[in-house]
């Protein structure tokens, strides 16, 4: 289970990322509370008191994963999407691309990052919680202030601006929980799904239609 | 904290009941491997000698709260759509009336049996947690055997009736995470919301005009 000898140079990254990975799938399949720092050790390959060498506790190894997750999502979804000026095409690339890092990141453990982000927030700091909550609430504000725009624009539908974007986050996230890499359909075929169903419960047909 | 005094012939019952409550709410706060069975005994108000007259382990405690979960699933979703003969108005039923389930049991604890349903099947035996995913396999299969009538009716957009599925479940369950009874919305008019969402994404309009 040890992983392959890297060069010097590029070792302590990778190494950092690869806890990161591992431990995280971990977190997600026994529970934070049930893992230990021993497991996170095992499965990296390395001694327990190796591991103190690059984290320095459990709780904090748990806030370096939720900001290693926010990381990935703010390069892959966040960024990519404020370049967006027209918002149709912004939501479309908020969907499109936070479905493919779930999707992407699946084999073998790279969504868990995202899960527990998600799923274990009672494990951190109430100081760690409220860092970890702002930068969740940079991402709903940015799906919330495009379908506000598509309002204005008369593109949506009737519908809660708040609502629907907590609607697409739930479609998204729970992709980690049912998706499967040897499954019938590619990961590309599940976004673009992912993309049609979420699209077509918010914007109006006809107005996409007037517009092109 | 200590409950009020019932009747004697109904404690037993609703004791359960509240221990059931209980102990999701604080599996949900805290997460299932961190709490201790005197947690729930001090938040039930009874000796934690007391709580093992009503449950035999932590373990058995969680299987019976995901059991209870998914009894109220069947009582008030799964079983109410079976009875709904057109497909359309099936698949209404069943967002309709897991949102409300959620929404009405968000005070002040109730949705926490689902949410422990969903977040911490990783603490079962192997043979609970097989027990529970077959009782969740038949809600699958419901959803999706509803979406493909449609299919087969004409009635659904190209959508895969796998993904429209889990996209559903997505939809729904992310409810119990940021529904609050004291928001602006109320109940109704969220489970409205998603019903809008979900429905615009998986039915054709042309479809459903023609038929009117």
């Amino acid at each position: 289970m040890r992983p392959q000898k890297k060069p010097a140079a590029s070792e302590e990254p990778n190494r950092l990322d690869q806890i990161y990975y591992v431990a995280a799938k971990i977190f997600c399949d026994k529970g934070y509370d049930a893992t230990s720092m021993s497991d996170i050790a095992d499965a990296v390959g390395i001694t327990k008191a190796g591991i103190y060498h690059y984290v320095k506790s459990k709780q904090d190894l748990l806030f370096a994963i939720m900001n290693f997750g926010m990381d990935r999502l703010e390069t892959h979804v966040i960024t990519p999407a404020r370049a967006v000026a027209d918002a149709e095409q912004r939501l479309r690339a908020i969907i499109r691309n936070h479905a493919l890092l779930i999707i992407s990141g699946s084999a073998p453990e790279g969504y868990s990052p995202l899960t527990v982000l998600n799923d274990e927030i009672a494990g951190l700091t109430p100081a760690h919680r409220r860092r970890v909550l702002q930068r969740k609430r940079v991402y709903l504000d940015l799906m919330r202030d495009t379908l506000r725009q598509l309002k204005s624009e008369g593109k949506l539908k009737e519908v809660d601006a708040t609502v629907a974007a907590f609607s697409m986050f739930g479609m998204l996230l729970w992709l980690s929980r049912w998706y499967r890499p040897d499954g019938k359909l590619t990961g590309a075929d599940v976004a673009n799904e992912i993309e049609k169903i979420a699209l077509g419960g918010l914007l109006r047909p006809q107005a996409r239609l007037a517009r092109n």
